[in-house]
């Protein structure tokens, strides 16, 4: 039987807040078992490029990365963000490294080709080296992964976060038992939009399925479910939709086959 | 026998411009056997900085690091430049990590003690995980070290980067049989700073010692040849001063016991 694994995606908002980073790091630190955590950090990257000028331009949801902005995000994304929380778990007793897709060459990706928009330096996930990242887990390091991949000609590419969890857990689920955690500002998919205690414990696909006929789960919760029960059929045991402060209890959305 | 392994410290100005950065990945790259690199970057420091509002002040060389700066540093020296060279090596057959002193816990250290002057978060280093390293060299990844270090209490820290390569090649020499390569601006130590092709060919304690009462070594150059005794002192084989660019050439200033 595989060993438990326990990805997980925290956004920017967590991790950019001294309060809610340091507890994160406490939760983080105290969840037993191996464990991964991606993190965001896209306030910071809007915050600094707006200190140094730059205008930050967003297209649904995705930031268009100029070269420019990509320099930000390099110096936010794998500087800022990444060595503090490392620093920070290291504080807490957890072995973590931090690590960019161009590192150990764990995630290589192609710039997304132009449709109709131009996103830039931006990489859509190719291949993710879990091999790697095994070896690593096996010796008791926690990788903390920061939302940048490379091309494998030079060039670091601006990676969405949520993606970077979702591969990584798939690339990880030949190893281990995957469970893949996305935070969020709910406490899980909600069957209200209006009531926060209205949570839905388990989706399945015949449930999902039902649930956006019914348009009770519509909206940016349609193509997030989507990834997670592609990450099911690629082997991920189970998808949690959470609170970042709840990642240690039995709480949220539970995505099963 | 132990076998060969080179760290090779290479200052910000080589790593900053594009064309410089690509010959030395080219060098470094074409370097046969274990190698690590360890970078600066105070010059891209300087220069975000002041696109920050944040103004540099520096004494003896030193960056005062006051909160601010550390933000600036950690971006720029673990992020923009780090994970620039760690892609660009990738992209040449290197199978580079970035790593700060904080990424598996490679190098402690502590805050410097105030006496004459607060040097803010600077980071004195306390000590290397040269097994770490080994572990990860002996697996063929390629350690490139920033010049952030951490304190085991989640604060990073600023840490001068022949401090890094020096301590770094002292712990790795219970392991290999290293060499230790400081890159400079000129070919190596002069014995007239008139005349670039002056170089000593070969430094020994006596000859430092008599260079040094004849006047012909001085200034900045003492202390970064006691710091290459020191190295030898504990284990290293030999230590070489020479240009960037001349990096797999025997060429340069060899200090040796």
């Amino acid at each position: 039987m595989k060993e438990k694994l326990t990805v997980i995606k925290v956004g920017g908002k967590i991790v950019e807040e001294p309060d809610t980073l340091n507890q994160l790091l406490d939760d983080f630190s105290s969840l037993s078992g191996y464990k991964v955590l991606v993190h965001g950090g896209g306030r910071s990257a809007t915050r600094i490029a707006s200190q140094l000028g730059i205008e930050s331009q967003m297209v649904n949801g995705r930031r268009i990365t100029d070269a420019e902005t990509l320099k930000v995000v390099t110096m936010v994304y794998g500087g800022l963000v990444n060595k503090n929380i490392v620093a920070g778990l290291q504080a807490k007793g957890v072995n973590a490294v931090g690590l960019t897709g161009a590192d150990m060459n764990v995630i290589r990706s192609v710039k997304r080709p132009v449709k109709d928009i131009d996103y830039g330096y931006v990489g859509d996930v190719e291949k993710v080296d879990g091999k790697a990242l095994a070896d690593l887990i096996h010796r008791q390091i926690v990788p903390v992964m920061a939302p940048l991949t490379h091309d494998g000609n030079g060039n670091l590419l601006n990676t969405n976060a949520d993606t970077i969890a979702g591969e990584t857990a798939k690339a990880l689920a030949e190893y281990f038992d995957v469970t893949l955690v996305y935070c969020f500002e709910k406490k899980g998919v909600l069957r209200d939009e209006n009531d926060d205690d209205s949570v839905i414990p388990v989706l399945t696909p015949d449930l999902f399925k039902q649930y956006v006929e019914e348009g009770i789960v519509q909206g940016g919760m349609i193509p997030k479910l989507e990834n997670s029960f592609s990450a099911l059929d690629a082997g991920v045991s189970q998808v949690v939709i959470t609170l970042a402060s709840a990642i240690h209890k039995d709480s949220g959305t539970i995505i099963r086959k």
